[in-house]
C-alpha cells in the first residue's frame, strides 16, 4: 500500500511549470503527527523532491530518532542555521508553505532567515487542500480508531442515561458524561460536550447552563471522545417524561430526514447532493428555516475536517471517508431536536457506525 | 481607576513619527476578551484614535451588543466590506497587527482585501509586547479569580493525597485529580496535568503513564484549575514511604533554594536576578546542572505569561505581577523534586498564593 508520505509527495507541484515548487513545510501538530507518526509540540517537516526531514529541538531528541522511520531526523541546535544547510544542500529556490499551520508572526521570523538567501516562500493553500483531502480517506488503522472511541462514547452515553433524571442540571450531566467517557478509556472528550434541555435544546451549539431538566423536556446530548488521537461524533436526543405530539412529530421528521440522507451516501455523491436531500424534506414538511447548518462534516484527527456536507459544498464523496449526518431541527423558545450518527462512504453506500438506538427514548 | 483599554490606547505609538499608526488590530480570543471583557470564538477588535471597534459575526448578534460597553458592536454581514469602510470613514493609512495572534493564511486573506486601499499593515510584535506587560500586572478582580483557582487546585490535592498508595498508576492519579479539580468548580484544568513518579520524577515535563506507584518513590504532582478564566499552578513533590537520606536532601535544598527566591521577589527588581537566586543556590550545592529549566512564569488567563524569571529575562518584576517560583533538582534514571508556588509581587516583597504544605509529606 502507498504511504501517506508518498501521496503526499506525489501530489506536490515538484514538476508542474506554472507552480512549481523545490519544496514544502509543514508546521501544524496534526499533520506532522499524521505524516511522521510522531507527537510533539515543536518541530518542522521539509519536504524535498529527494528527501523528507524533520526537524526539531533537544527535547525529542531519544523519542523523534527511535520514532520516525519515514523521515531524516535533524536535531537542530540552531534551526536557522540548520535549515539554511538543508536549502543550500538541495539547492532550493521555493518553498511552499502550509499557510494555516503557522502565525504571521513566525512567518516573518522566517521570512526574516532566508532573505538573503533568494529563496521564495509560496504562501497559498495548495499545501492544505492536498493534505485534507489525503486526510479525508481513512486507512483501515485510522478507522478501527475511530470505531473504538465511538464505541467508548456509546458505552458513555448508556451509562449517563440510566441516571438522568428531573431536576439534574446541565452542567452536571456533561460533567457526568465527560467522566463516564474518560473512565472507559477515552483521552479526551472530542470537544466541550453539548447537553441542553427544553429551550435550550433550540439552540444548535448550546453551552451547557445550570437550568434543571424538567417534565417534558428533550434533551439534546452531543458528544464525543478521542481514542489514539482519532474522534468520534454523536448526537442523541432524548426525552424526559411526557412530551406533546408536536415533540414526537419532530422528532419523526428528523429520523426520517437522516435516513434519507443515509440511504443516499455512496463514493461518487456530491456532498452538497446529500445536505439537499435532508434539508429539502425538512422544509418540504413544514419546518423551512428551523435548520440552520450544514449536514455534517468529516471526523478524523480533527472533529471537523473535510469534506464538509453543506449546501456550497463542492466536494465529492469517496470510499473510505468518515463523515457525520446530523440534520435538526431547531424551533426557538420551544425547543429542538438533533440526531447524528457517523457513516464511512463506501463504494457501494455507506457504513453506519454508530449503534446507539435512535427510538426515541423516554426517560 | 484606568480601564484596561485605556491603558492600551495611551501605549498604542498613535502619535509617534518614526512609527505612527492609525489603528491597531486584535485577533487573538483571550486578547480579545481581555479587552472587550466578551467571550467569543470569532471576532476582531480595530482600535482607531477615536473608536474601538468589536466586529463578529450574526452568532454573537445579541450577546455581543447587551455585553461588550467599551466598544462599538458591528455584526459584520460581509467582513472585508465593513472592515474597508471603517478604514475608510477613520482615513486609516496603516494597521499594526498582533502578528501571533493570526495565522499567515488569515493575514494573506486581509493582505488581499486592502491591497487596492493603500493601507500598509504594520507586522511586527510592537502589539503583542504592549497587551503582555499590560496584561502582567494583575487587577484585584483577576487576582481574586486566581485565588478561587488556586483555593480548588489545593481542595483538590489535599483529597487526593489522602487516597495515594503503592500500586495506583499516575495515569490513575492523574485522572482522579482532574476530577477532583473539577468536581471543587474548576471550568477546566489549567493544563494537562503531572504526576511523575519514582524516575519519571526526574523528567520536568513527564507526562502521567501506567507505571505503578512503589514504596521509596517521590511523586511530583504539577497542577493547576481554571475559574472565570484565570489559571492557577502549583507543583508539590510527596514521598511514599520509606525513602533516602538523598532524596530527603535533595527535597530541602529545593526548598530553601525556593524560600531564598521568595523572600528576593519585590518589585524593581530584575526578573534574571530571582533565577539566578536559586539556580546558583542549587549548583553550589552540588547540583550543577541539575536544574534544567526556568525559575518561573507569570500566571494568569494562560498557564505561562509574562513575566519570564529565567537568566536570559530582560523584564522587571512590578507590583501586581502574579508569578511561580519553581525550583527542582532532577537526577537522571534517579528521582527528581519541584516545588512551586504563585506569588503576588508588591511593593515591599510578594504575597504568596500558595498554602498548600511544603513540609516533606510521606505517605
Amino acid at each position: 500500500m502507498i504511504s501517506r508520505l508518498e501521496r503526499l509527495m506525489k501530489k506536490l507541484p515538484f514538476y508542474e511549470c506554472d507552480k512549481k515548487v523545490d519544496a514544502a513545510m509543514i508546521f501544524s501538530e496534526i499533520n506532522r503527527m499524521y505524516f511522521s507518526g510522531f507527537k510533539s509540540s515543536n518541530g518542522v517537516i521539509l519536504l524535498t523532491r529527494n528527501e523528507c526531514y524533520f526537524i526539531t529541538d533537544f527535547r525529542y531528541y531519544e523519542a523523534a530518532i527511535n520514532n520516525i522511520k519515514n523521515m531524516k531526523v535533524v536535531i537542530a541546535s540552531d534551526l536557522k542555521k540548520d535549515l539554511l544547510e538543508i536549502i543550500k544542500k538541495h539547492n532550493i529556490k521555493n518553498i511552499l508553505l502550509e499557510c494555516n499551520g503557522l502565525s504571521l508572526a513566525e512567518s516573518l521570523k522566517f521570512e526574516k532567515w532566508i532573505e538573503k538567501e533568494n529563496v521564495l516562500f509560496i504562501k497559498s493553500t495548495i499545501l492544505e487542500d492536498i493534505i485534507s483531502s489525503i486526510r479525508s480517506i481513512k486507512e483501515n488503522k485510522e478507522l478501527k480508531n475511530i470505531k473504538v472511541a465511538q464505541e467508548i462514547s456509546e458505552k458513555a452515553l448508556n451509562e449517563l442515561l440510566s441516571t438522568l433524571k428531573p431536576g439534574m442540571r446541565e452542567k452536571e450531566i456533561a460533567f457526568n458524561l465527560e467522566f463516564l467517557i474518560r473512565k472507559e478509556g477515552a483521552e479526551a472528550t472530542s470537544f466541550d460536550l453539548i447537553v441542553a434541555s427544553g429551550k435550550n435544546s433550540s439552540m444548535p451549539h448550546a453551552v451547557p447552563t445550570d437550568k434543571p431538566l424538567k417534565n417534558g423536556d428533550f434533551v439534546t446530548i452531543d458528544m464525543g471522545a478521542v481514542y489514539n488521537g482519532y474522534r468520534s461524533d454523536m448526537t442523541r436526543t432524548v426525552a424526559l417524561g411526557k412530551i406533546s405530539e408536536k415533540q414526537r412529530s419532530v422528532y419523526n421528521l428528523v429520523i426520517a430526514a437522516q435516513n434519507k440522507a443515509i440511504k443516499s451516501i455512496k463514493s461518487g455523491v456530491l456532498c452538497k447532493k446529500i445536505d439537499k436531500i435532508a434539508r429539502c424534506f425538512i422544509y418540504e414538511n413544514g419546518y423551512e428555516g428551523c435548520f440552520g447548518h450544514a449536514l455534517g462534516h468529516g471526523v478524523g484527527l480533527e472533529i471537523h475536517e473535510s469534506p464538509f456536507l453543506s449546501a456550497r459544498s463542492k466536494q465529492v464523496l469517496k470510499s473510505g471517508m468518515v463523515v457525520t449526518i446530523e440534520p435538526g431541527i431547531y424551533l426557538k423558545n420551544e425547543f429542538g431536536v438533533r440526531i447524528e450518527d457517523m457513516v464511512v462512504v463506501t463504494e457501494q453506500g455507506c457504513q453506519n457506525l454508530t449503534f446507539a438506538n435512535k427510538e426515541l427514548v423516554v426517560i
